[in-house]
């Protein structure tokens, strides 16, 4: 399901195939953690070259409520997009969103961060949401523990995480009257991922690494990272976690990252990326651009009558200054969080796109340092 | 400029003739108060089949100020709509919005509603104002005193908003060198429109009609209505207001109204309308359908799988159903106010497209009591 096209170095470049088409590695998901992104709607995502979607497990039991959306046709139909959603298992959203928890050997007691009711989350009942969502790419549930926690927390977090992957795949995998029971759309069964946890401790990410292979999953994840450590201590952990994945599986990079971030993990071989970035920051006026971040809040932008970058093709750079969209996010107005996220979204998805293309080419170390060459950051 | 083509009794259908295309009449003003519609971009009004965007003199004099837009090229230009604009005095908002204000004979004095600073506002600046913006309809400065106000504040606001307009029309008028000096776009000059006031008070809404006929306008607003004033009251006014009113200029009803109200003054002989009731209650999950209003936030819209209205075909109607619009709703997401005011404005704007039909079909009647018929409010 993974078939790797083309290295630049340790770059790769592939396809992997789900129930809702091929897609093009490495890309960048864009993050509609309800069914929604926020603000633009499925068509623009398509019409910007964007090729998967990724939605939380987590938020979307809490509220619709995975039967609710099965009740509708699946998350696709729900949400109106046809191409290849992943959903994130909520692990991380669980420890960072919500206060009191009890983390047991079953699962995890959490309290809704809408309302306050107790759930408890197994990692089967992890898995059967996402299969009621009837989404192409699955995530285990796993701890995310703070990068700052001590080693022998890590350990045992380790040891829980790894266990509820097995039970995962376990459940995923299990068979009724001698068949698969995963639901299937178009003859292909959804993917699931496990995660690399292991803090920033390189023994254990390839402890983890090496327990998750044994197991065995459609692709490996290595979460836990941006989460607050530097860039450097982040590189180290890919640098370390990296050899130690099969080559013809997808990796994912969770959570991250800036352009910069993105360019360094292409190069040490990571395939798909997901960040909240580009649609979180464009509500706050954060402009990513050829040339580096652009703060439309600044007053010098009041009377620039130019595009936010001028390498930049989109609907918003085709017909808008930044003297308009400074007034907008000056005035508060939502259309100013609807075009700054559509821009947004276009420069990470050209991005990747260019990315490919220098792949492919066999340039991709050249196409980085001509990018951060331009790219103030 | 003005063409009346058709009539079926005394509803109206014409053409109005702009510096920025014709516009067919009756017709809805989508509004863009700041230079903006709440959630969409004029790509998306052109779609939805309408034909004028209102925006507010007041709001963009105190940002980002006509001079940044006359620099930026003109209101057009500025907000991406090549279509007629029309942009209100002001008069409205500066009596609503702001708390202190001084009226003189000069102007009036208010602080801005957006950083207190003190602002004078005189007729001649109003129209220097929406001069420099571009737009292709003015309108005059005016008082718009509260419909509680007794009589003999009204007449005494209604000699100042008769004063206001003479020097409104001088000030637009003006010449140099014996030539018009108002500014031309595509060999139009932009119209003006007199603004009716008296209240509640047959006799002063007559006396103003008659006054500002004298003057000479290129259209005739009737203001002060739907400012707190039952139907009936309302309904009253214009059967007592219109009969003064030239049959060969448009006549616009501000700031009105639901459906209800827009087909009650289409068959009183109103040609334009303008309101926000589409967008604000989109946002606040107010749908409006051929059924009446759906209230989004009900749980009874969880699992409802159909569309918003049946009878619609916009965008939102054929890909989303109002369970995944409830659920948007619950969640605050901003997707949810984008859909909701583009379903809003095009069930607007599909009705006062309807209404063209009916008159041009001489059945307004009949289309209007089979509307009302299904339509529950």
């Amino acid at each position: 399901m993974f078939n790797l096209l083309k290295t630049s170095s340790t770059a790769r470049r592939g396809t992997l195939k789900t129930a809702h088409g091929d897609i093009q590695t490495p890309f960048f998901m864009t993050v509609g953690t309800v069914g929604a992104i926020k603000g633009l709607v499925p068509d623009e995502i398509r019409e910007l070259g964007g090729q998967v979607i990724l939605s939380n497990t987590y938020h979307l039991h809490l509220r619709p409520g995975e039967d609710l959306v099965e009740k509708a046709g699946g998350l696709h139909k729900f949400m109106n997009w046809d191409g290849p959603i992943l959903t994130d298992s909520g692990g991380y959203q669980i420890f960072s969103l919500t206060g009191i928890r009890k983390i047991k050997d079953d699962g995890v007691e959490f309290k809704s961060h809408i309302d306050g009711k107790k759930i408890f989350l197994t990692p089967e009942k992890c898995i059967e949401i996402q299969q009621k969502l009837g989404v192409d790419i699955m995530m285990c549930l796993d701890e995310c523990p703070a990068h700052t926690a001590d080693r022998r927390y890590i350990e045992k977090s380790l040891e829980l995480t790894t266990e509820w992957a097995r039970r995962c795949q376990t459940f995923a995998s299990r068979k009724r009257n001698g068949r698969i029971f995963a639901p299937q759309t178009n003859g292909v069964k959804p993917h699931l991922f496990g995660i690399v946890q292991g803090g920033m401790h390189p023994d254990l990410r390839e402890k983890s690494a090496k327990q998750l292979i044994e197991i065995g999953f459609d692709g490996y994840a290595i979460g836990g990272l941006s989460v607050g450590e530097s860039n450097k201590l982040m590189y180290e952990m890919l640098d370390t976690t990296i050899p130690h994945l099969p080559k013809d599986k997808p990796r994912y990079l969770m959570g991250v990252g800036t352009p910069e971030n993105i360019l360094e993990a292409v190069e040490r071989g990571i395939d798909m990326f997901d960040c909240v970035l580009p649609t979180r920051n464009a509500r706050h006026g954060y402009i990513f651009t050829s040339q580096g971040i652009v703060r439309l809040k600044k007053s010098e932008f009041k009377d620039d009558f130019t595009p936010l970058d001028p390498e930049c093709d989109c609907y918003v750079c085709k017909n808008y200054t930044k003297a308009y969209l400074h007034h907008l996010f000056r005035a508060g107005e939502i259309l100013s969080h609807r075009l700054n996220t559509y821009h947004n979204i276009a420069f990470y998805l050209n991005l990747m796109k260019n990315i490919r293309k220098a792949i492919e080419e066999d340039k991709f170390a050249e196409f980085k340092d001509e990018f951060l060459r331009k790219y103030v950051s």
